[in-house]
């Protein structure tokens, strides 16, 4: 998968693109991630990105053309370099899945669609994916109407910018890719995949400053940790986020459980 | 205000701290960030943090003594310091505010509450904020519910590790301190802050690509121009975010154009 970020502040993003499961997915090469400054695409003497909103009013708006000059650079690029590989034969599958599908053009504004895991999944399958991010400033709204597949929010609340729910989308979808997560990470129980909120952890110390792991976990008797585990998922999104109950369905033993709970 | 990031990847987090906005207000000193690396609090002698779970199960839990122990330690240096300023004469109000309140020791995970604006005003009077950073993997139990005041998840999708989450709860805190953000950005109609998204802009070319800019903003005619972005904005929360419109108190004209909305 292809990754091209245009931002104003490209140094925001590489600490995190050089980290930790981002970084090693970025080194063996299974996700190329590019940062573009589309300060480059101006095409006035100040380099200027933005301009007063007509009608007046407070703020600066992103002009268009630097935008959209941006965007069509970074996908005549992205097909350029698929067409180098496939003629190097370095990787008949990349190319294949990067020359099929246009690209995905994704603005991080509060007003676009809410930001969930089926979403992380459905970008997990495109092959290239292009992020628009400005910076406390409103887009011309010829970049939605116009250039941008998907406007986006990861929440309802006010960022700086959209680098950071640019890279929080990033990093869940990367994740998602064949051979980004090892098994000591992909065997985690993931809240959300499963429907239900985690059940606690507990490790070594078995005592810590007087506070003990329950008993069961040190009984060396699965059963009943696996009894104890569901309830206590099940607990825990009851209390929590009892709204994720209504779209998973339960067992009749996790059903019967579940309303145990209710009464108690 | 103080915030401490406990984190076994610091280096994920200073690109973003000294950018932009949350750079400036670094610099002038209206916000101190710190990386923690709690790997450092590590009594054993492979520096480990984490361990097996009790019970079984695949995945790693972290272990509560580095984390409990990086914690403690972060408060006292932070009394410390409030102390040692406060011997100096720098900042009068500042020490007041930074030992009138005990941290708010925030944990970053699925399982958290929700975020949203109204938390991000509440954690803006804080004087001290710690975030404990897990990475693709579970806590011991014991430090929710001996250490953290606060567990918080930034939405339904699923992550590598909490340092991008503790990042965005950041930035939004950050943007609310006095003085943190200039004239040019703090005069934009937020959307949430207003509770209706935000209404389109529009910016030079009044023609780019053979679209126009919509003739009212180009008409100087201020009250049209009010009616029209009152109006967007109505008709853009009610097409992509109705749920906004219950939480808000309308005015009898714009309960009246909403009406002649919906029947449209």
């Amino acid at each position: 998968m292809r990754i091209d970020v245009l931002t104003l502040f490209p140094e925001m993003c590489e600490g995190v693109f050089n980290a930790s499961i981002l970084g090693k997915a970025r080194e063996k090469g299974l996700v190329t991630l590019n940062t573009v400054n589309f300060r480059d695409y101006s095409t006035n003497k100040h380099s200027t990105v933005d301009d007063y909103p007509y009608g007046g009013g407070g703020g600066m708006v992103l002009k268009p053309d630097p935008i959209f000059a941006a965007v069509e650079d970074v996908i005549a690029k992205a097909e350029t370099e698929g067409l180098v590989r496939s003629e190097q034969n370095i990787d008949h599958a990349e190319r294949d899945s990067s020359t099929a599908k246009p690209p995905r053009i994704i603005l991080m504004c509060p007003q676009g669609e809410r930001f969930t895991q089926t979403k992380a999944e459905e970008l997990a399958e495109e092959s290239h994916l292009i992020f628009i991010c400005g910076h406390y400033e409103g887009y011309d709204e010829r970049i939605r109407e116009h250039l941008v597949t998907d406007e986006l929010s990861i929440g309802d609340y006010v960022l700086t910018g959209g680098e950071l729910p640019a890279m929080v989308v990033i990093d869940s979808v990367a994740r998602l890719l064949p051979g980004v997560l090892g098994n000591e990470s992909s065997a985690v129980t993931d809240s959300f995949s499963t429907g239900l909120l985690e059940y606690p952890h507990y490790t070594r110390p078995a005592e810590f400053r007087g506070w003990k792991v329950p008993d069961v976990l040190i009984s060396g008797h699965h059963a009943n940790i696996e009894v104890w585990r569901r309830e206590q998922a099940l607990k825990r999104t009851l209390e929590r986020r009892s709204d994720l109950l209504d779209s998973i369905e339960l067992s009749d033993e996790e059903q019967k459980l579940l309303r145990r709970l209710k009464s108690e």
